[in-house]
């Protein structure tokens, strides 16, 4: 009854790949209309820093695939990693045992983390990282016997996960519409997002602003019930915010000031995105309490995260009352020897070039993408290692041009698309983090392409008659 | 100033992973008194159900890692599979696009699935399958305009993950007595446990009264507030806990009346530990309303999970009101192309054989466990499709007695180790789940080697003056 996709012959799989996905396959983010019942794009192949749809277009991968593809797809070096360590040590459970691969890992992360972060503790992705570095903050906490210490500060276009308390930090529009959040637990804070152009007078302003809304919220609520401050050095998919000048450093003086833990969430800039291992202290001058991570560690090829942790915290729990209190926090595939492997593998190719390589390409990916300034609905260009955001609208603030612009991110990745380049939309933003193994001329291609699909959007919202002809 | 690991020679190089591992590798299930400052038996390679440790000594892996590594260690054919998706197509954004591969296996595991469950949502493991299923249940329930039947259900020796809210569900002794849990989502059952030699009268008094609990339950706390419940078809991590004849049919019908979801929590069964893909329904007679699975799906390889969600909920929300809600849920994992490339080949080699041979092996499995009765500190053996429990007790329940048994699983791991074989010690439980590619020369070596350990212990804790010589 039910056929086969093996069996269909490659003309006839995209469209079979279709129905089966529509009956069988459940993708993220579903609507309610058709969960369940809904196909995306098919994709066969890809290599390096181009994927192959299912009718053999071949598309640059702007968006890396979701921030992780970073040294490209179709990696021998890696491919080989995997192969290699299932023939070695496929997997050992971390309950009772280790691997080489894990210990190696753990010493070269160590050695690459800020200050006294020396631990890590190892997951599966990033919300199962997000996931560890609160239920550690909420552990220590009760071996501290302060069981009140445990409120989680957050910001305004944060994202920190998808599971049920990584998720209860996500506070970008709409993120909580539909889902449970555990509100007890999390206290909200403003998103640190400068306007447009603000200058270096307008920064500091900003940031003194945003430190007393912090100051004042802990005064409100009692730093003895709040256990800690999670916030990614660049807010990620709430769409490459970068926060104004010293802020980083003013909420991480304020944590210490009231022993409130600092969680970096590293799951995106970590791994090279903005040329370092870690980009806590090497670009915005921190040590936290802890750096959560995951995606580039195995620059996508197995599913790994992890916390590094700081020295001090550790100890205070082991000199505690309580020595036989237990952490009860664990995956099976914690630690897992092939993924400690492919990061092992990651890491000497970050440190082999691709972190100077991304350091190198980042004034021309900056100025190139600024170039797009000109364009009438381009509000608005920001760009930090090589991730950016192209923020669009319409210079109208009537609900019909709001409703224009929910739409636009969608419009120009459908035009970049024919023209070969998968874009990241995100309502009215257009995302683009590309694989390190770009070069010069990949970037001139991927903001001429952007250029000609914001042009073509423009182009049909004139003969639509939404915008001035 | 770090020494590498991979600088050491072979010989020093166990004792160089100790020290590495007590500065860097948090381990799962710390202590607090060494949180971030232990190692944990070194392994350096595995092939078939033999581990051998950094000294060289072979052992047995009784519980197949973490009741995972069912198909044995060093698989060629699965090695294979990695190094050929990787070349293939690595990853893919699950936010846009899809892959052969995923819409393969979920046509696969739709055919295997009992009833309507034919749609899946792929996960990195057990605890984010849990995770899924509890946050679909409170989407659903928040499109259906029923925003309070939100509570879920589990029960005593319960363990269903490490996040959060599926670790608010673990109700095993003292798995939340220094973890935080989300209580007020929660209410708890019994647990199903049957007293050793309970006759099949008894067990039908017993599921009886253990039905009659949870419908008191949902008397007293309302229908209204209760959106699912949760449970494992056998209580693994629990100590192998196998429900009384007719309860899951009787907890399966009473769910049905009262439009509480059923999730049946196959992360350990599924995936041939009892003889069939999916076992709710094979051997246990129920349809739930959601499946959860991880471990064996990739036999280890590979952090893969996921849920078997039934067509009929669905309809449900694409029915609703709300055909805009959005289900905010997914992880940069999600159907991982080579996750699902390697289930395909999981599922390849269990359907051409390695299920049969589960069904094949179980008598004689749970006849030689079973054997270990006559010996006087056993108190029972539990044994369904391969996995089993043997349970020490001293026949005494004074404090000093009850003191000894909760060590008696560790020290008969201990003895068994040098004799050849890994055991999961839990307390005062042995648990052995090897793997499928066991035969019954290996299960009667096994059993062999467990009867010597627990002789061992026998004579260690008469010359101690614990036991009576």
């Amino acid at each position: 009854m039910r056929q086969q996709l093996a069996e269909w012959d490659q003309a006839g799989r995209e469209q079979a790949a279709i129905r089966a996905a529509e009956q069988h396959l459940m993708q993220p983010w579903p609507a309610a209309e058709d969960i369940g019942a809904e196909a995306r794009m098919y994709l066969e192949q890809a290599e390096g820093i181009m994927v192959e749809d299912g009718a053999g277009n071949r598309l640059i991968d702007g968006p890396a695939g979701m921030w992780c593809v970073n040294l490209g797809h179709r990696h021998e070096g890696i491919a080989r990693v995997l192969y290699n360590q299932a023939m070695e040590l496929s997997y050992c459970s971390p309950w009772y045992t280790m691997s080489k691969q894990a210990v190696e890992l753990s010493q070269r992360l160590a050695a690459h983390a800020p200050g006294d972060l020396n631990h890590v503790f190892f997951t599966t992705g990033g919300s199962s990282a997000v996931e560890t570095a609160l239920r550690f903050m909420q552990f220590y906490n009760n071996v501290l016997g302060r069981p009140e210490k445990k409120r989680i500060v957050t910001r305004g276009g944060a994202y920190h996960g998808s599971t049920y308390l990584s998720a209860s930090m996500n506070a970008r529009p709409r993120d909580g519409d539909w889902m449970d959040q555990a509100r007890d637990l999390v206290l909200h804070l403003s998103e640190p997002k400068p306007a447009p152009g603000l200058d270096a007078a307008g920064q500091r302003a900003l940031t003194a602003r945003l430190a007393q809304e912090f100051r004042d919220l802990i005064a409100r609520e009692g730093a003895a019930s709040i256990g800690a401050f999670v916030a990614e050095p660049v807010q990620a998919s709430g769409g490459v915010v970068i926060a104004p000048e010293g802020y980083l450093r003013e909420m991480r003086q304020i944590c210490a000031e009231h022993d409130i833990l600092y969680i970096s969430d590293e799951v995106v800039t970590a791994f090279g995105r903005l040329g370092h291992v870690f980009a806590s202290e090497a670009v915005f001058g921190i040590q936290p309490d802890m750096i959560t991570f995951a995606k580039g560690v195995t620059a996508g090829y197995f599913p790994l995260g992890g916390v590094m942790i700081s020295e001090r915290l550790l100890e205070r729990i082991r000199q505690s009352n309580h020595p036989e209190a237990c952490f009860a926090h664990g995956l099976t595939y914690t630690s897992h020897p092939i993924g400690c492997a492919v990061a092992l593998k990651v890491l000497d190719l970050l440190e082999a070039g691709d972190l100077e390589r991304v350091r190198r390409l980042e004034p021309l990916f900056r100025a190139r993408l600024e170039s797009l300034r000109d364009l009438p609905i381009v509000k608005e260009v920001r760009s930090i290692g090589l991730m950016a955001c192209v923020e669009l609208a319409t210079g109208k603030s009537d609900a019909a041009s709001l409703a224009i612009e929910q739409k636009m991110g969608k419009r120009v990745d459908l035009h970049c698309q024919k023209l070969g380049l998968l874009v990241r939309p995100l309502i009215n933003m257009c995302v683009i983090s590309p694989p390190f193994i770009i070069d010069e001329a990949v970037i001139e291609r991927m903001v001429a392409i952007l250029r000609e699909g914001i042009l073509a959007t423009i182009a049909d919202l004139q003969a639509e008659g939404e915008l001035p002809g």
